[in-house]
């Protein structure tokens, strides 16, 4: 089909988007050609634009156009406490959500030995040397509890360790507001495990 | 923010999509900077090139990129039938699950005067001219049962009645497998209504 080719291409091109099937793409494929041409238009310049020149930053390793992002650029921010983060999508929540003000590191992924992912290609050499610039009174680790992100804030806690800086790591329980009888077992046992013993006053 | 912009801009270009928030906007664009720059760069040329070049069908109205679409060039087709349908999408929809070989003419909307549709905007003209010209044999409405579906299909039966071409038009009723406690009351009682007496044999 010579002449649907560039209707179907682009219904199959949409298709690398993640939860998009070949019903969605349709759907947005019509959409856009029916409805928001200008959209598709900019999303197409944009998109290209940005898997063009999107890198990552050399100091913290998340993703920007620019050699610093902007985060590493901002001379305001507290220099004395580090967070240690798996993925750049994590900075983006932790800066929507909290008033933290310190720096961050991404290592792009958890320790992961047979998918091949050590800590060269988590960039542990460049947060050892970070550390060692930086000297933070403070070290935050806000890894996933999974077995490889156990792991990889373990690996961390030992070059923080090691230079002696002090390790904190995010609380891990019951989310706010959640009911526990549909909080699942291992959350519900960690949060049980790791109470906090209320003041007295 | 101008350095994060980019990143930022990618995000906001993707909620043009249909379905797509601030969420899932941002999970697509980390999924094609981190793991599928390549598909993303594909889709950004697709995109781009779709958005410019297709266009509409002269003869059936549908999505080509061509003066013609693949079907009204396809000479084996049967002009005899000819089905109206209101979005290029049911083309789509009809080709994929039925053994229909006839001509399609997408009206690309349906009679809505409030929000400025009429007659013109749908090229009820050209399907009178088309209707001229090929003299079909049957004519087969497959808009929606809405109130604008049901005016629109009343308009193209007008249409074919002066023409003197038999009109049908496609069965509505309890979906195949459709459990009838589940099936809405309008579709259960058009179905009850529109039943069908079996041949007794």
């Amino acid at each position: 089909m010579p002449e649907k080719a560039l209707l179907n291409e682009l219904i199959d091109s949409l298709r690398c988007l993640p939860g998009v099937g070949p019903k969605s793409a349709q759907r947005m494929a019509f959409h856009i050609l029916q409805r928001d041409r200008s959209g598709g238009a900019r999303l197409a310049a944009v998109l290209a634009e940005a898997v063009r020149s999107i890198g990552h930053c050399q100091m913290c390793r998340t993703l920007t156009e620019n050699a610093l992002c902007e985060l590493c650029r901002n001379s305001t921010r507290d220099d004395s406490v580090l967070c240690v983060v798996e993925n750049p999508s994590d900075v983006m929540a932790l800066e929507q959500a909290t008033g933290f003000r310190g720096r961050y590191f991404v290592l792009g992924g958890r320790l992961s030995p047979l998918d091949g992912i050590g800590p060269a290609e988590l960039g542990m050499d460049q947060l050892a040397q970070r550390l060692d610039e930086l000297r933070p009174a403070e070290l935050i680790l806000a890894m996933t509890t999974t077995v490889e992100g156990e792991a990889t804030a373990h690996y961390v806690g030992e070059l923080a360790a090691e230079r002696g800086v002090a390790t904190s790591r995010i609380a891990h329980g019951v989310p706010l507001g959640g009911e526990l009888e549909y909080v699942d077992g291992g959350t519900l046992a960690h949060a049980f495990a790791g109470r906090r013993r209320v003041a007295a006053e």
